[in-house]
Order: structure tokens, then C-alpha cells, then sequence
């Protein structure tokens, strides 16, 4: 399978670059084939302007490929913190510019834009990894987790993929070396469910 | 009072800058004063890198001044549409830069980040206009409204601001002039509840 690899943090030595460089690592080891992206590493600009708007406008050659790399996917993995229940802001602007109509989605013919979309990707799974300092109850109790249905139903769902796994690691400001390794160990497994040895 | 108004939208013709443009002279006919961004076209910078982490760590002047405004706002005025559950990317990264440690929120002592931070915010209450092309009751079965919870909770709650408004409209792309007219003239209506004249 051909997986698209995509982190926002922009800490090379941060606990989201290590769960980047061993889900890399996990599945190459499964034979898989990886493009990774590290959204800060590569100056990712976020912002989508009006030009952009129109399916089939002209893309400039960053944002182009990672429409490819979207496209052509097998299977993604997403890699960020939790920073107020949303993505980074580069990793929101990877969305907005890459989940492109005509592309990740389209309208039915006769529909403005206001109807129910048809997803195009083709990637069978996603997995989702965050990071949080929240403890996981007053993340869910208080603020309602909102990345789950973000990812879900917001981004995946409607883009037709079917299969969604998520873990939201945490409390990571509290936790030491032998927790971050336990957790690795942990978004490693996850993977090889989701995306199995061919 | 002195109310923020922040704007995200990248076409000055949009319903969006609409919606602010008449917030601003809705805000001011009742007697306020307003402090207008409009994030696109002041090139607002969304990324946050490591040396802003730190609580009271020098930032850009545009940022110190954006910091200022949001602690000296009695209250705050947010515009931006509805893409993908969450805000345009400039404008997460408005939230990412600008609400910041020990300006907008803060740890108690012996809180090493995990526990609930204590608001700093001096606004009273707080007005957020969404614009979306999905139906309302679409928008909450298939979606959830996820911008409810992430400004209510996870951003405004967290820093302490007692009021909050919502309005979602739409569908926008199906509306008329007709109906615009009378979104703002609710957006005009909406504000004088959330700030009355003086």
C-alpha cells in the first residue's frame, strides 16, 4: 500500500515528530510505501486564497503534489497536537488547499454546492494520532473531543473514506520516557491493524 | 466599550466582509469603539514556531499588538465561514499566536500545564458569525456544529469570557440579496443584544 505520512509540529524534537518518524519506520516495516510530509520542515504556506477557489483553477507546484500525494493514497496517517481542539494552523490550511473539489469530493450534477458531496479519495483507512496535555475525561467532558468528529465526519467521512482509527496521546507534558516508548510501541500496533502486511 | 472585530475571508466582496463591514457600523452607531482586523488583508502570519511558546517570550510587533488588543477588549466580534467544521487556517492561527500563557489564560501554581487554566480575559461577551453553504440541520446530525463548542469551549470558555452568541447562516451560496439583507439586519440586532449602547 502506498500511505501518505503528514505531521504539523514544529519541533524536530518534539513527542509528534518521534510518533512521525516511527510510524514512518512501522510501515515500511509492514512493506508498505510512505510519503511523508512535514508541513513546518517544508514551509507548507496555509492560506487559500480566492484564485484557488474554483475546481480545476491552476495550482502552484507544492500544493499540486500534495493533491497527488492525496489522491493516490492508499491510506493516510495524520500526526499533530491538540491546540484548542483544532489542528495547527498549517495543518488547517493543508486541508483547506488540498481537499479540493473535483478532487477529494464532488457535488452531483444540479447541485450548487449545498447538497451531500461524493468522496473521491481512495485511501481505505486513516489513522489519526494527537497530542495533549488535557487528561482524556476533561478533554471528552469539557470540551468534547472535538478532533474526533473534525477528522471523522468533517474531513474523511466526507471525503469517502471508510475506515478511521484515532488515539489521542496524553497527558503528554506529565509523562516520561518509558510512557512516550509505551505509546510508540502503542501507535505502531495501530497501525499494523489498519494497514496490514500485504 | 471596545470591541475587537476580527474578520476572516479572503475576498473583500464576500458575505463575510459584509457581515463585518456592518458589525463595524453596527458596533459604532451604538456607541463603541471598535478595533477592526480583517486577517487576509493585513497579511496576518498564522504559523507559530517554537520561540513563541514560552510564556512571555518576545513576539513579532504585529503579535504584541494583536496580544493588546484581545486583553483590552471589553468584548470580541469573530467573522469567518464555516470551512471543513473549523476557521479559515489564518485565522487558527490568529487563536494559535495570539491567545497566549499569561495573557489570555494561566496555570495556577504547581500546575505544570495539565490542569484547568484560570481565563485572563477581560471580555464580557462574545459574538461569533459563521456563514456555510451546508443546511443547519445537516450541518448539527452529519457534523455536529463543531465551531459551536471549539469558540464556546475550547477558546472563549478556557479564557474566561462569560457570554457567548453564535449565529451560523446559510445556506449562502442558494441565498439572495434579499435574504442577505435581512442576515445583516440580524447580525445588527444580535450585536445590540451582546453590547448595548452605553
Amino acid at each position: 500500500m502506498r500511505i501518505l505520512l503528514v505531521l504539523a509540529h514544529p519541533a524536530p524534537a518534539s513527542f509528534n515528530a518521534a510518533l512521525a518518524v516511527r510510524s514512518r519506520q512501522a510501515l515500511l516495516d509492514l512493506g508498505h510505501e510512505v510519503i511523508f510530509h512535514d508541513l513546518h520542515a517544508e514551509g507548507f504556506d496555509p492560506l487559500l486564497w480566492t484564485e484557488e477557489f474554483p475546481e480545476g483553477a491552476p495550482l502552484p507546484p507544492a500544493i499540486e503534489e500534495h493533491c497527488r500525494d492525496l489522491e493516490t493514497a492508499d491510506g493516510v496517517v495524520i500526526v499533530h497536537p491538540n491546540w484548542w481542539g483544532m489542528p495547527p494552523a498549517i495543518m488547517k490550511g493543508w486541508i483547506d488547499r488540498v481537499f479540493r473539489p473535483g478532487r477529494a469530493y464532488r457535488f452531483l450534477e444540479g447541485d450548487n454546492g449545498e447538497g451531500v458531496p461524493q468522496g473521491l479519495l481512495p485511501a481505505r483507512a486513516v489513522v489519526v494520532f494527537n497530542t495533549g496535555n488535557t487528561p482524556l475525561e476533561r478533554e471528552q467532558e469539557a470540551f468534547g473531543d472535538p478532533l474526533e468528529r473534525l477528522w471523522r465526519d468533517c474531513v474523511f467521512g466526507l471525503c469517502g473514506s471508510p475506515q478511521f482509527f484515532r488515539r489521542l496521546f496524553g497527558v503528554v507534558c506529565l509523562s516520561g520516557v518509558a510512557q512516550r516508548q509505551a505509546w510508540l510501541d502503542e501507535a505502531a500496533a495501530l497501525l499494523a491493524r489498519a494497514f496490514p502486511a500485504a
